[in-house]
């Protein structure tokens, strides 16, 4: 195999706002790689075929010097997400080749890495393909299940409100709230994404871009549950509409990512009045709990196709920057995936 | 006994924002009770001795259409709070003249009950002051006690931040966070406040008009446990403040209580980033699970003096309104208790 390109995709500039494709990201083809004589140094070669655009790379991408729960990505540097590759050469004997492997990667097509460091080999008896693992087998997957497990104390029969219902994290919280039993009401930005919460079981299914959330909690609650992606209004809403000892899970805040300023919520008098619980977490805190419960109940379910997946794939790194951008407005119609190469 | 002065304090009208004294809440003494022949119908004559002044009184002034924890006053009726009565004369077997009792009361001189419903008889071996009952032992004890109880998970060396810090549920609040061996950081709204903080153990004490909480905390920070009782601008503060997995106890919310439009919060995204947890919770919802353990425990601690406890007492019914707008404003130095009358 000759030298082909390495292509990258470069953290460049720190947003004020939205990030702008171009400036914020840059795509970078000046790299070559040769595949089948790179050095491994006692490491391996892995080819990198799909790569998850998810909301939390808004936050990601600020001042190294502020802190927060998942790192600051470097200027001048590859972003860096949740993808699946296959090892294309190993010197290290823990990985063989035509293993496929899960963990953060760095956007571009080929990595060396020294072991397995961040990174587990994928078993996918199921024959899944492979951004399944990504999506709802992935992390936005084992976040639902871990947020839902932990804070939700489900009962049979009550009800639940899950806000971003058609992303991979609200779709996942939906059907295990459907699973024990309870009536779902759910949001999603457009008219084939309300579709798609029809097609998951949700019991009240409405668009927020032309529905008002706060009428339709008003008319169609109260609520026992809230799932919370989005924060701002959709979170004044659910306070407003909650029961006594109601529990709100705090999973994603999108509609502030953006603003500088955040966004205010003006009735947390609620959180007292009613009794309410609020939860927050980072998967990555708590997943350790659920992770072999997950990986033993969930597969099977999804390729029975009892738990119902979407994605949206686009095609090449060269897309990452409109690709982020295009989520943090919500205009994906599904689990963003970047498609970055074939198994060869 | 001749004939008296039975007099009432009635709610008048719904205020916009702050209460107004002779507007919100009227002082009347048009009515007349002769206590030795006034008929009891089986039940009992209470005198009542002392009154509760609190915030969640606010919350009681509304619209009665409206639900929320406590109920609404009724316009032209007597204002009621937790007192302290002593029993005059009785035709109840379960009551017997002498004996002092806990509840709710109307804020008039007398009332006749048939029963005890919504009352208890007091039991005082420390031969503490009555209105210990109303205060440090009374409704707002129990509600520091409670909510600490039920939601602190405290760990010895931990940092507690405690706004409103100089009241009654403030002060037990410090109180007990010394005991379980934290580093507790106060906030209250004089310098006389910031004085009995000090005397009670708080480690770092200061008046949140005088200095800026976002900057004290961020030095004295970060914080483990914040026991809320403002809501606004300190909880903004302390939820910048807050350490990975901080418990926020929301107990009360008086930021907002007078303003119809709520005070906003805007980085609740620190919720999830952080791994927090808030909850809210109204005492009475709460308190059966520790009623017994804090009775046995608390009272000889402020016998001794190892818990401190600190009251503002103004004389008489009359005052009752203009004492309701100093606490809503702060202006207050300790627990608010109104001296109705004297045992006779």
């Amino acid at each position: 195999m000759p030298t082909c390109t390495n292509g990258r995709v470069l953290f460049n500039s720190i947003p004020e706002g939205y990030p702008e494709p171009g400036k914020t990201t840059v795509y970078d083809d000046s790299q070559v790689i040769d595949t089948a004589h790179v050095e491994l140094n006692g490491g391996f070669l892995v080819k990198i075929l799909e790569l998850s655009i998810d909301p939390y790379m808004r936050g990601r991408m600020r001042d190294p010097s502020v802190e927060s729960y998942a790192s600051a990505f470097q200027i001048g540097q590859p972003l860096n997400s949740h993808g699946i590759g296959v090892v294309i050469r190993s010197e290290n004997p823990e990985v063989k080749k035509g293993d496929h492997l899960h963990g953060l990667f760095e956007h571009q097509n080929y990595v060396v890495r020294k072991n397995l460091e961040g990174l587990q080999v994928v078993q996918n008896p199921n024959n899944l393909p492979w951004s399944t693992f990504i999506g709802a087998l992935g992390m936005p997957g084992m976040t639902a299940y871990t947020g839902w497990k932990e804070f939700s104390h489900s009962k049979r029969g009550e009800t639940a409100f899950v806000t971003a219902g058609a992303g991979p994290v609200g779709s996942m919280v939906i059907q295990l709230a459907k699973l024990d039993g309870l009536r779902v009401i759910a949001s999603a930005g457009s008219e084939d994404k309300v579709k798609f919460l029809k097609e998951i079981g949700v019991d009240v299914a409405f668009n927020y871009k032309t529905c008002n959330t706060a009428e339709i909690l008003a008319k169609e609650g109260p609520i026992d549950i809230y799932w919370d992606n989005v924060g701002g209004e959709s979170l004044e809403a659910a306070l407003d509409a909650a029961n006594v000892d109601g529990r709100f899970i705090e999973c994603g805040f999108i509609s502030a990512y953006n603003d500088p300023n955040g966004v205010p919520v003006r009735n947390l008098a609620n959180v007292f009045a009613k009794s309410l619980s609020l939860n927050g977490f980072i998967v990555t805190r708590l997943q350790d709990k659920y992770f072999d419960e997950f990986y033993k109940t969930i597969p099977p379910l999804v390729a029975s196709g009892k738990i119902k997946h979407k994605e949206e794939v686009w095609e090449g790194l060269d897309k990452v920057g409109e690709f982020i951008l295009a989520v943090q407005k919500g205009k994906n119609t599904a689990k963003a995936v970047i498609h970055v190469g074939d198994e060869e």
